[in-house]
């Protein structure tokens, strides 16, 4: 495909106009101010369109698509055991199937090419990613209280399991990670094997840090004054690439470790705003050099999988907690969506808009009212422009949503089916 | 136009399916679960989709449609001084006629159709306001730092004037407001002078409180430890129906008074995140009986009026502020978005879904994958739809907006004339 006409965000998301973008296969092959000579095959008109590089979600949880709006305005704990640990008891591999289905398709509706996402019946959203055309880091998450090795644990046997089927798999667009769910829900022993088998298949890591205050403190309590961070680190955890979602209440020298051992922080700040967990401090975390992306965390607790609008929170929440409007520039909000994550999830030639990267591509709509004027095109598209305002997303050259249509996935069917199982697990409780 | 086999949000924002409603010139005059016999003209298959009452916007500055985007990342005293203030002093009232013309059409297009708009070159705003078919309270804001009487001032004039020429025109879709800018912008005469020719004239009131820190905690210091609630009262402003935008720091003796003097406040959550100013403590203001609408503030603080936006960082920045995820239920949330703002206006049979109300009403898409499943359609509007879920926009019963297209607006002579307007004032700077 060739873009024609199109005003493009570049690297460093300055504004360009009237360019030029070709694809081809699953890579970008051209970008100039002239018509290339070479063919890409079918032209698109850019005449009041926004490319830029789309947008990669650092943690997720697909499935629970299910539990959208189910149960709400509850306290954390009263949320997991009235509402959503009862439901997932009933889950099965075909509602996890249309789950992650219907949650790729959302995600491309929105702009996400690739999402890190954390949960169980792995092998059902690898099928589901694979069919929806999009990219994925699917981990089985681990958690284990039990004394002794989780190595004859079926939730360790299956995550090995997941990593020999498909990692790698569909062309790439599949990764699977490692991932120790937490550190209250894990013994130390657990930590230490996870974290062993990641290194041992040289994979990436994922797991949630410090997202309530409670889990924090309760940790330094159980583990000599030692934090999530400096727990974890104890016990090597991150010594592969690892996604660290929330850390809202990481401390000073927490920071210090993520720096030194290149921990992404997948802040989810709406999630961590609407469960009341707190405001992760990107600001300093910046400041220090830590890679920081965004994350949705499930429509559970969000409810949706709108990347701009989780944008703009990112950005606004910061301002707001640190009595600075200063922070947080539109720049730094795009790169957080962008490269960060696609940094955290260890895929090369993601996420950058460039000639020989991947052509994960999406088109917005800049000639409605709201996105004018236009003082800075990327300050509209971070503070101004709607979720809905994506009209194209490609992955890997393949479009999979276009002015409203889903190409890689039958939607009618993906939400009648995840409808269908979200009847069958209530008529069960 | 009659609305079938309808999804409706009724008066206490409980889902009722298959629903008939039928619009007769600008009121409601049926609503039940059968085709009615009468012929309401053009009927509306509601397949799919969720017809609710619309939104109305309790406090923005419509013309800064032309500063959206323009003074990023700045604290707030440069932002005002270096490009702010700046840039309004070269505003003229062709370019505050097409700014507003603009900033309804935006407004139709998320769903709102009534606004609390506090500016100048007012009788500009009023000509676009009518010419959109949208409703608006329009006040010229009033400041005075000088010695003795406001009544000679030019804007004071203007405001006395404005209410003469346009108060209750189009159909009673305009209202005259008066409005004291601020405390910290007027002197006790100009804001005691104000107060008296709202009261003279019957008229609401529009004003700013206690939006900043420093603004309330100077306040006290020039008046005897009065905060601006407290002085305002003082000074008789709240003896009409006010609307109160802000309010971020008022005190528990402050929340007695606008309760008992029956104030609006409009929380303007974006802005106030944005700006850094602080998040207003609804829970708090509800809990003792005040009326709370939302307001979107002005595009320069904002950067949308993206109204399905604005409720959810409504709801969440009070559960994160409060630590709390109980608080701000939807239903509270719709209430804020509707009744409240219609309240504030002092607009009668308005901000209700009932028979014989006003037929102010949009159509939200609710098949679309990021609303499904549905546990419950209130809470999968405030959080899970996105703004431009909206396809139909009704105000008194003549549609806005309809599936992309502006009704009563020229949208790219709006767009085109704002644009040009911005360049020949930015040309000036």
């Amino acid at each position: 495909m060739l873009f024609k006409n199109i005003t493009i965000l570049d690297e460093q998301f300055q504004t360009r106009e009237n360019m030029y973008v070709g694809v081809k296969g699953d890579r970008i092959a051209y970008i100039g101010n002239r018509m290339p000579e070479e063919d890409f095959g079918e032209e698109y008109d850019g005449t009041g369109r926004l490319l830029m590089t789309a947008f990669y979600n650092a943690h997720a949880h697909s499935p629970m698509m299910m539990m959208r709006g189910y149960g709400e305005n509850l306290a954390l704990s009263d949320w997991l055991n009235t509402r959503i640990f009862p439901f997932e008891d009933k889950l099965t591999g075909e509602a996890v199937y249309y789950s992650t289905l219907l949650a790729m398709a959302e995600s491309a509706r929105f702009g996400i090419v690739s999402t890190s996402d954390m949960y169980y019946f792995c092998e059902d959203m690898a099928r589901a990613v694979e069919a929806s055309g999009a990219k994925a880091n699917i981990s089985r998450s681990i958690t284990s209280f039990a004394e002794g090795s989780v190595k004859e644990n079926d939730s360790y046997k299956e995550a090995v399991e997941l990593v020999r089927n498909y990692h790698g798999a569909a062309d790439g667009r599949i990764l699977i990670d490692a991932s120790i769910h937490a550190e209250y829900t894990n013994t130390p022993v657990s930590v230490w094997e996870v974290a062993e088998y990641a290194a041992e298949y040289g994979i990436n890591m994922h797991i949630h840090i410090s997202e309530t205050q409670s889990e924090h403190e309760e940790c330094k309590m159980r583990h000599e004054g030692r934090t999530p961070v400096r727990y974890l680190d104890d016990l090597g955890v991150f010594g592969t690439r690892t996604t660290a979602a929330h850390c809202v209440w990481v401390e000073d020298e927490d920071i210090d470790i993520l720096a030194e051992r290149g921990v992404t922080v997948a802040s989810c700040p709406v999630s961590n705003l609407k469960l009341a967990s707190g405001v992760c401090n990107v600001p300093k975390l910046l400041s220090r050099g830590v890679n920081v992306a965004i994350g949705t965390d499930s429509v559970a607790s969000n409810n949706s999988l709108n990347f701009i609008e989780e944008m703009k929170f990112f950005a606004l929440v910061n301002k707001g907690q640190q009595h600075d409007p200063t922070l947080i520039t539109p720049a730094e909000t795009l790169r957080a969506a962008t490269q960060a994550g696609a940094f955290a999830q260890g895929r090369a030639d993601c996420g950058v808009l460039k000639e020989g990267g991947k052509a994960d591509l999406i088109v917005l709509d800049t000639a409605l009212p709201h996105m004018k004027p236009v003082h800075d095109l990327a300050t509209n598209v971070v503070y101004s422009a709607s979720g809905s305002d994506v009209v194209l997303t490609m992955c890997d050259g393949r479009v999979l949503y276009r002015d409203g249509l889903y190409l890689t996935v039958d939607i009618e069917k993906a939400i009648a089916e995840t409808e269908a199982a979200c009847r069958k697990i209530l008529a069960q409780l």
